[in-house]
C-alpha cells in the first residue's frame, strides 16, 4: 500500500522560519486576490455576487500562489491574471462538491448553496470553469491551455471516483490515493506546470514542476484528512469527524482499519456503518483512529510525499539561493506538514 | 422589440424536399453516432454508462452534423471526434439543466438524474465539459479552442440569466432573445464557426458561419418555445405547457402578454401567478396564448432568423451548387420551421 520509506528522503529541508515565509508569500497573495476581484466581470452581476462570495471567504490562495511562484523560479514573472485560473476553478469544484455532499458550513460560514440556493451554485460553478478556460486561451502556447484540460479532464473523474467510493469502506490505500489524485492534487500540479510553461521552461523542467506540485498535493490533502480527525470546528471552519460522517473514506481510518488489532478493527468498521446518523459514534470513532495512530500515520505518509515534491525541484538545474522562490518552493512543502487550517 | 420584419428576407430558400434533405443527413448522423461512442472513454466505467445514457437517449445531433457539414463547406473533411465536442458540451448541460430544473423527464423517459441521483449527474455533467475542452486542444490552432471558452463562457452567463427570469412575467422580448441566445444559440454558431476554422477559413468566412449557426440556433430555440405549446407529450417527449409550469416566460407568452386585448392579458398574468401549481390553470394559459397568436407570432419570428441565416451564407463566396453542403446548410435553416419534435 503505501510507498516504501526507505525510498523517501529521511529529512525534510525546512530552509525557510515560518514568518519569513510568510513573508514572502503574502504579497503573492495580495496580488492574486487583486486580480481574482479585476477578473471576475461578468454581464450578470449575480454572478460575481455568488462568485465572490466563495472567492472570498478565506481562501488560502495556494494555487494561484504556486503558479506566481513557479513561473517566477523558471525566469519569467507571472501574470496575476493567468493566477486567477486555478482559483477560479478550485471554487467550481467547491460549490458543486457542496451541492453533492450536501454541505452545510464551508470555511465556518454557511455554504454558498445554503445562501443562494443549489440551482444558482451549479450554474455559477460552470461560469467559473469556463471563466478558467477563457483566461487560459489567453496563452497563444496550446501547451498551456492542453495542461488545463488534461487536469480538469482528471478531476471530473476523480469527483465521480470520490462519490463512487462513498461509505466504500473497504476502499484501499491505493484506492484512495487516486481519489485524492484527482481531486486535489492534479490541479495544484497543473498550477505548477502551467507556471513554469507560461516561463517558457524545458520540458523537463515542466515535468519537474508539475511532479513537485503532484506530492505536495498529496501531502497537502493527507494533512487536511488527518485534520478532519484531530482540529476542532472552530479552527478548521467546519465540523471535525465530518468525513467519516460524510462516508468519506480517508488514510486515517484505511490505516487503522488494516493495522489495528482485530477487535478494535470490528468495532471501528462498526462504528462507521452506525455513524452516519450519530454524533457520539462518531466521536467514538474518531478517539479509536487517533489512539490507534490513524493521524500519526497519516501524516508520515504526508511528509513522505512532501519530501518528494522537494526532491522533484532538485532535479532543475538552478539551485535554490537565499531569497530564490525556488527556495519558497522547498519550504512550501515542509509548511503544508504545519499547517493547522 | 421583434426585428423590422422589412430587413428580412421575404421566403425562405428550400431548395431541398424533406426526403432529400435526410438523405444527405442521416450518414453524418451516423458518423456522430460512431465518433459519440469511441470517444467516450473514461478509467470510470459508471461516468461512460451515466455519460452513454443521456448521449444515446434520441438526440437529434444538430450541433455534430453543422460542425461536419461546416467544414465540408468551406473545403475540408471534418474530424468527427471534434464534431463530438458539441454534443458532450450540449449533454452536459442538459445534465445540469435537468438538476436545476428537477426535471422528471427528458427526451420521454426518466431524466438521468432520476436514474442515477443528482450528484453523479452533476459530476458527470463537469466530466463532460472537461471531455470538449480535451477533444478542443487537440486542434493545433489557437483560434479553436478559444472560439469554444468564448462560447461556453456566454452560455455559463445564459443558464444564470435564466435562472434569474424564471417567473418573472415582465420579461422583455429583447431579454428572451439574450437568454435564448446565450442557453441555445451561441452552441450551434461554435459548432459551425469551429467547423470553418477547422477547414482553415478566412475570418470572413468563419463569421459567415457563425451567424448563420447563431440565426438558426435562435430559429431553433423559438420553434422548441412554440412547440412547447402545440405538441402532444407523446410526440415531444416532455410534458406540454411544461415551461409555464416551471415558470420559465418564453415568446408564445410574451407575445400575448404585450399585444391581446386588455382582459385576456389581464388573465394570462393571473393564470402564470397561479399556473405552477394546478394543470387545468396551465391548459387554461396555453390556449389563451395559442388563441392569442401567441405561437403564430413565434414562428414568423423564427422564420425571420431562418432567413438571417440563409442570408449568412450568401455573404461566402462559393454559390450553393447543387448537392454541395452549402445547399444542405441552406435547407437546414428551412427544415427547422418544419421540426415537429
Amino acid at each position: 500500500m503505501a510507498p516504501d520509506p526507505a525510498a523517501f528522503p529521511k529529512d525534510l529541508l525546512s530552509p525557510l522560519a515560518s514568518d519569513e515565509l510568510k513573508a514572502r508569500i503574502y504579497p503573492l497573495i495580495a496580488i492574486a486576490d487583486e486580480a481574482l476581484t479585476a477578473n471576475l466581470t461578468s454581464h450578470v452581476p449575480y454572478i460575481e455576487k455568488v462568485s465572490s462570495y466563495i472567492i472570498f471567504s478565506g481562501g488560502k490562495r495556494l494555487r494561484p500562489v504556486l503558479f506566481l511562484l513557479a513561473a517566477a523560479a523558471l525566469g519569467r514573472e507571472g501574470d496575476p491574471r493567468l493566477a486567477a485560473i486555478f482559483e477560479y476553478l478550485h471554487a467550481a469544484t467547491l460549490l458543486h462538491d457542496d451541492v453533492v455532499d450536501e454541505a452545510g458550513l464551508r470555511r465556518g460560514r454557511p455554504a454558498a448553496r445554503v445562501e443562494y440556493g443549489n440551482d444558482s451554485v451549479i450554474l455559477v460553478g460552470d461560469f467559473l470553469f469556463s471563466k478558467s478556460y477563457s483566461l487560459a486561451v489567453e496563452v497563444p502556447d496550446i501547451r498551456f491551455v492542453t495542461a488545463l484540460s488534461d487536469c480538469t479532464t482528471i478531476m471530473g473523474e476523480g469527483q465521480v471516483l470520490e462519490l463512487l467510493h462513498t461509505d466504500d469502506l473497504e476502499l484501499s490505500a491505493e484506492g484512495y490515493l487516486g481519489v485524492i489524485k484527482a481531486k486535489t492534487a492534479v490541479l495544484i500540479a497543473a498550477a505548477c506546470q502551467m507556471g513554469a510553461i507560461y516561463a517558457g521552461a524545458t520540458d523537463a523542467q515542466v515535468e519537474a514542476l508539475y511532479d513537485y506540485g503532484l506530492n505536495l498535493g498529496l501531502a497537502f490533502q493527507m494533512v487536511d484528512d488527518a485534520l478532519d480527525y484531530v482540529g476542532t470546528a472552530h479552527e478548521f471552519g467546519k465540523p471535525v469527524g465530518h468525513d467519516l460522517a460524510e462516508g468519506k473514506i480517508t488514510l486515517p481510518f484505511i490505516h487503522v482499519r488494516d493495522t489495528a488489532p482485530a477487535e478494535a478493527r470490528a468495532r471501528l468498521l462498526e462504528l462507521a456503518r452506525l455513524g452516519r446518523q450519530d454524533a457520539s459514534q462518531v466521536e467514538e470513532a474518531k478517539a479509536l483512529i487517533t489512539a490507534h495512530d490513524g493521524v500519526d500515520a497519516t501524516y508520515q505518509a504526508a511528509r513522505r510525499y512532501a519530501a518528494l515534491a522537494q526532491a522533484a525541484l532538485t532535479r532543475l538545474a538552478s539551485p535554490a539561493r537565499p531569497g530564490s522562490e525556488m527556495e519558497t518552493l522547498l519550504a512550501l512543502a515542509a509548511y503544508v506538514l504545519e499547517r493547522r487550517h
